[in-house]
């Protein structure tokens, strides 16, 4: 990586705010954020198919609310796809890698020196979110330097303990943030209070008969919201039930929940 | 309880917002919780003496940029003290239900019926806060029945995250948050990655030799921030001294940081 940066010097440096737009709802967007959206020239917007129509819609809604009178473009860096003939880990590889270069190739291209590129980010960056390892991978290359900024948005873990007006954590006691996956793996010793994000499976049933209660929210600051609450062994079939529903009406769904073992 | 509260019916219902407005800046204050403020007749402060006077002029300069031509009121609630000549679980308790006591009467007494009472806490309602378990104990006692909204805030390990620029998990990784007090009784197994809030006493020195690296922020937000990070073996006697430092210059100290296995 060195040999290559002292061989082949960067071409260009870019300037870049990663804006965390808060989760689900305009209202989360922070005064910070809106300065940063009105302070970009051009927003890089990663692809990720139409699926998620309602996402792309709060983000140009931030932009039409913030952006003010300063004109600006919008690029997509196409975001392609698994290629399922490859062995998985192969086929994510090469995904991402491609991922990269077309966002290099963005910044490079269709960022002119002297322009701040922006990128919204659904809630908060510091949480399951690929932006900053993208970014740090086109700096590794050396072709495009980027100079960002990170913006903190409200995540929708946040959302889930506002709606449901209860704090993550008991007083003086730890909070695991962890995905389905995990869960599914088993709880670490000790840990009875847990935030599960990116789960498509219900894997909160691994828990049933264990005397843990559930917070759960879908759809968390939009207007679709769905909250239900209580012991997991008398509430896990009805979020079952409602997030299949919702699922099946809305074509996506975005969930999370907190468990919290009772008998601690 | 139950039998209280049929005998001594509510005197009262208060309309009360919970507003997260972020960490040391009032830049992170979001759409909703500016709308919140603007809403709001009385604000309710708890007093918790002179020392963490910059803290208190952040919420003051919140107030003064978002609290619109509204006219509006601040109450506070006296904060006691723990007595040290009783034991300190039982110390600890009378501190507690004093400042419940205190917090109901000056809803029942210092607000009036229609009117929108607030109260700004610092960062996040939902990490390390008590606004929503005194809440919580003042419905429990019945004499004044609150309805609360709760508007969620940037929290001080966001902006860690952001002003490092790096997610806290790893990909698809777990992240688990705690205080120092529990990193000194140890990690739970399998658990690499780590933020501890509340940690008055650099228990990330029970980690040395444990190939851990640190990303470290004090006064978070604010123009005193001070960051550090690199291997937690060759950072940690710099961060406890930069700490010492500035504790001493400013008369108190606020920091959090995330701790990760490198090993892992």
């Amino acid at each position: 990586m060195l040999v290559e940066s002292l061989s082949q010097p960067p071409v260009a440096t870019r300037r870049l705010h990663v804006i965390g737009i808060g989760a689900g709802a305009v209202s989360f967007v922070t005064a910070e954020a809106a300065a940063a959206i009105a302070d970009t020239d051009v927003f890089v917007v990663i692809d990720k198919g139409a699926d998620k129509a309602d996402l792309v819609g709060v983000r140009r809604e931030s932009l039409d609310r913030f952006a003010g009178s300063k004109p600006f473009r919008v690029v997509v860096v196409e975001d392609g796809r698994r290629d399922d003939r490859l062995p998985y880990d192969e086929a994510v590889a090469r995904w991402h890698a491609a991922r990269v270069a077309e966002f290099e190739r963005v910044l490079a291209d269709e960022v002119v020196e002297g322009e701040v590129a922006g990128i919204l980010v659904w809630g908060d960056p510091s949480l399951y979110d690929s932006t900053l390892r993208i970014i740090d991978q086109v700096n590794d290359r050396g072709r495009v330097r980027v100079e960002h900024t990170v913006l903190p948005g409200i995540s929708s873990i946040q959302v889930l303990a506002a709606r449901h007006r209860i704090p993550l954590n008991r007083i003086g006691g730890s909070v695991l943030i962890t995905t389905g996956r995990r869960l599914r793996d088993g709880l670490p010793d000790g840990v009875d209070d847990v935030v599960v994000m990116l789960d498509a499976e219900t894997s909160f049933r691994a828990l049933l008969g264990e005397d843990f209660e559930i917070f759960w929210g879908a759809y968390l600051g939009s207007p679709d919201e769905v909250l239900i609450s209580g012991p997991l062994d008398d509430v896990a079939d009805e979020i079952v039930r409602v997030r299949a529903e919702a699922r099946a009406a809305k074509g996506w769904m975005f969930d999370t929940y907190l468990l919290r073992r009772l008998s601690s």
